[in-house]
């Protein structure tokens, strides 16, 4: 922890609260050290020296960090920075939308946009590495759909997975985001997609293995196409 | 608060901690009711009763949802569901990450994917309302570079109020996502693209204005190449 201090200012009274604050400076420190899951972070009687507050200001700002998934508390070995930290379900609290029909067709609007652009240049960049946790993505899917098991969690893993070939950092994280509504979607057709999804995923799978980035997009297309459609179907239902 | 204790669960324990498990019944009771900005959260006597958990656990609850901004204390008024409750600032942890640049480079790759189709759309979809709201933002982005000031934040507000006019809920909330590299942009290039983005911008601007999707979509591809090129200039200069 020597020579540390230069870097991070006394904390001094701001609009935000002081665990807040301290908070702040902690997260800084973590960025500036590149700090990873492999971290332990410092005691809380350093972090209340370096930082020049109380050990119980320290507490209640690891506290707030934990909250946000950028520190996490492992029995009985002290606390660590996260896996993916920053990173947390729900990032843009759509569980609190009023109307989540309505979030359910703007999702699938973006997933429509989006999603074939993604399978196009994962069939173009996928590696054989990632094309290998492609083929097991899709055999999970299929095992729950025959099982009768819920697939929504094995499907946007699925989705994440044709995300991750194109190795884009960031396309990966976006999935879950724009896929939320696949939940709700999987109980309100009733499975009435399960044929349509079995052989959908292995149009692309299939298209994706062939480097064939056409053909990737357009079953990807297709495949979004005829969720939507099941969906406005749904919802007309529903409110007649 | 009558009737409500119908829809919750006595908590019970399981893998996650009791202040966790409370902040999880919290975020249902605010879903269940449909309670918004406008209400204020039941006392932590009233929570405590229908939780059937101590009002220390129902603090620590609290405490959780108001570090993920789903619940706001008010002062002097007490604690309220928050603006747009569950929504965070950086919500994917890309302060995180560790290679700052192909992160910008990942993002920018987003952006020429997503942003000319979002400026088509809201050049089809755009209604008086938006627009105005769109040539403020355009306005204020001016204002800021002609004066010299950081134009990062109004820069991406510009780029939200192109989202809004989509009608769409999500896409806005995408946007400062994908933006969020737009300040480290603005420092590595030393405000090298000011020009461009004064005149990419009011291109921009004009074709929504005048309902053209074809040329707000070629304007808005045109934006994002040249900020891409312009990004993998300095990248090659800072690996020489």
């Amino acid at each position: 922890m020597v020579g540390m201090e230069t870097h991070f200012e006394t904390i001094h009274t701001k609009d935000t609260s002081l665990p807040e604050q301290t908070a702040e400076q902690i997260s800084k420190l973590i960025v500036e050290q590149r700090l990873t899951s492999k971290d332990k972070l410092p005691s809380e009687f350093e972090l209340a020296e370096l930082l020049h507050v109380g050990r119980g200001t320290v507490r209640e700002g690891v506290k707030l960090l934990v909250a946000r998934n950028v520190l996490e508390i492992r029995r009985g070995k002290g606390t660590y920075i996260a896996q993916n930290p920053g990173e947390i379900p729900d990032p843009l609290g759509f569980a609190y939308y009023p109307d989540q029909l309505r979030l359910a067709m703007d999702l699938v609007e973006i997933r429509g946009q989006m999603e074939p652009w993604v399978a196009r240049t994962a069939a173009e960049r996928a590696d054989s590495e990632s094309l290998k946790v492609l083929r097991e993505a899709c055999s999970v899917v299929e095992q729950d759909i025959l099982a009768q098991r819920d697939h929504s969690q094995s499907d946007v893993r699925f989705h994440v997975a044709i995300a991750e070939c194109t190795h884009n950092l960031v396309v990966p994280k976006l999935i879950p985001i724009i896929t939320y509504a696949i939940e709700l979607f999987v109980s309100l057709t009733e499975g009435r997609l399960k044929t349509e999804t079995l052989v959908g995923h292995r149009e692309l799978l299939d298209a994706i293995c062939d480097k064939d980035g056409e053909r990737a997009a357009n079953a990807m297309k297709q495949h979004i196409e005829h969720n939507r459609a099941m969906l406005a179907g749904c919802m007309k239902e529903l409110r007649e």
